[in-house]
């Protein structure tokens, strides 16, 4: 089934209802699993025709796998650039799926919980996205759909290593878990470095709220695992399991921390974010971010009580500039854009 | 009569008010006459005890001088340094009266329209100070007054160089006129300096909201004539009101500048600026200024329409430190002070 922008919520991913465990400090927590067909040659050595042909062999497939509650089904190479940003800033598609060329689609529930990306780097990955600390059930889920696909394709796969993935590093299980965190007392009292090298001699990695190489605007960090060759799923979840206490716990102590010693400060800072927020006429993408974040802390601090959680989490999706100018209907100038921004926050928060 | 601090109008003087000619840019009208007793010698050479003798000798003619509609008398060697710096921050005396020793006093009307300062560098120094541009009406009051006390006293003065004075500058007719204008879109769009130049080579001296020295912050300019010698108060308040209407139709073409090409970086400004006002939690002396400039040129732009022009004015003094510990009713510390200012410029502007 092909979609269309107004199907999508306007409240923007599942994800984002910012309800479950930890939702404090966890945005959501995200399993995706690297697949090739077997039979088929991995993408690099793909000709334009093959490309074809996994698409046209897989779309079936994605159509009887039922993601809830209706499966959307978008062919990429079809599609204008502004639905595909669209889908990049949803986290449905990533960031290279998008800018690449040739055959390629994206098969997703209307909830947005589980998505279905056809040659990004490899000939399918399943990536399930669920709110809050859930690393567990978004496993279980990604598996359940896993064993479906395994059903209607065979995927290429080694007795020795496991999965065969295009990029060694996903050889194996070819999982990547990662939660999204929002860190901003660690951030504020400059810790923040401390966590990442931490997290790096796990094994873990950090990136932002745009996956690799971008920048980690409004405190937001995703932390996933680095190596999956030669390790079971479960030693996999249970490394990055094991280290997001610590990183929890951190970030509390920091918010204690934040909030006994720099009590005025800290509600100064939230207040007049969202007080900026519901006021500014021209708001830059960065600035909206910052001062979401502040906002963020406020309302689950109950600095600030008259703003729900959702709300938030869902405008740093929502003020993305794809997302900005499809509300709008058409492509906007930057200019334009930090101003319908401003207003669709003014509004959003008002 | 004697004053105490909850004597005094809690919006502060009537020259805040806000009303009359040009009050989108001038806040104030003010005209200073600086005066010797004949028979006593300059302050720079008077001993403690001359200096008493003069603050003796003017109080009762201060008494008599009615000033409306009641007047305080207070006797500032002592004063408590809370109530002077409160005077200095009101504009009823200078910062050196605050600060200097010995015998010496004011005399104000509770409209704070007239002031009379003894012992400050010279025996006695008369101010008007009225709202908006009305250098004339201000002048003619001083003059009255002035005329009323050298029916009383009898004022040094020679017939080659007129009225004498401590200082050699102001020498002549001891009159200094002046105007309190406010320049955002001259210092937004980088042209005050130019003004500056102007005004020096026609002979005028520009200073900031508290005097001399003191930073210009908040946007607000004194412009005053330099020389009084050789000139008769005529010719004086002649070349600064010569002055005046280019200053005020440059800073017109500005405003029309920032409001045409830049109209919706303007109005983002004014807004964030009456937001942060009303939701800071702490709010620096600096910071309330600037703030206050933006939505002092909000409000009379019509960019915001639901704060009173007054209020912003009066915000400009009533966030001083020593007013902030007035209403407490004790010292604070900085950080305190920012706590309180935050809190009274919320309750003013909600």
């Amino acid at each position: 089934m092909d979609v269309e922008l107004g199907q999508f919520d306007s409240r923007g991913g599942e994800w984002l209802r910012g309800e479950g465990r930890r939702s404090d400090i966890v945005i959501s927590s995200r399993v995706r699993l690297a697949r090739n067909l077997a039979g088929f040659p991995f993408l690099g050595r793909a000709s334009e025709v093959q490309r074809q042909e996994i698409v046209d062999r897989l779309q079936p497939c994605l159509d009887h796998l039922e993601l809830a509650p209706q499966t959307f089904y978008v062919d990429l190479e079809d599609t204008d650039r502004m639905l595909r940003r669209f889908l990049v800033e949803r986290h449905l598609i990533s960031r290279e799926l998008e800018s690449s060329k040739g055959p390629r689609a994206v098969a997703f529930g209307s909830d947005e919980v589980a998505a279905v990306m056809v040659n990004e780097e490899d000939h399918l990955r399943l990536q399930v996205i669920r709110a809050s600390l859930a690393l567990d059930e978004t496993y279980r889920l990604a598996s359940e759909l896993d064993r479906e696909l395994e059903r209607m394709v065979e995927f290429a796969a080694s007795s020795r290593f496991g999965y065969l993935t295009a990029c060694p590093t996903n050889v194996g299980t070819g999982l990547r878990a990662s939660v999204m965190m929002h860190l901003p007392a660690l951030v504020h009292l400059k810790q923040i470095e401390r966590v990442f090298r931490s997290a790096q001699r796990t094994g873990l990695t950090v990136r932002g709220f745009y996956g690799e190489g971008t920048m980690a605007s409004g405190d937001l960090y995703q932390i996933s695992n680095q190596i999956t060759l030669g390790k079971s799923e479960e030693s996999i979840l249970d490394s990055l399991q094991r280290m997001l206490p610590r990183i929890l716990e951190y970030e509390d102590k920091c918010r204690d921390e934040l909030s006994t010693r720099g009590r005025t400060k800290l509600e100064d800072k939230c207040h007049r974010a969202l007080a900026i927020l519901r006021a500014a006429r021209s708001l830059t993408s960065e600035e909206a971010m910052t001062y979401l974040s502040a906002v963020r802390l406020g309302v689950v601090m109950k600095i600030l009580t008259d703003v729900a959680l959702p709300r938030v989490n869902e405008l740093f999706v929502l003020t993305q500039p794809a997302h900005l100018q499809k509300m709008e209907g058409r492509a906007l100038e930057p200019d334009d854009r930090d101003v319908r921004r401003a207003t669709f926050v003014r509004q959003t928060l008002s």
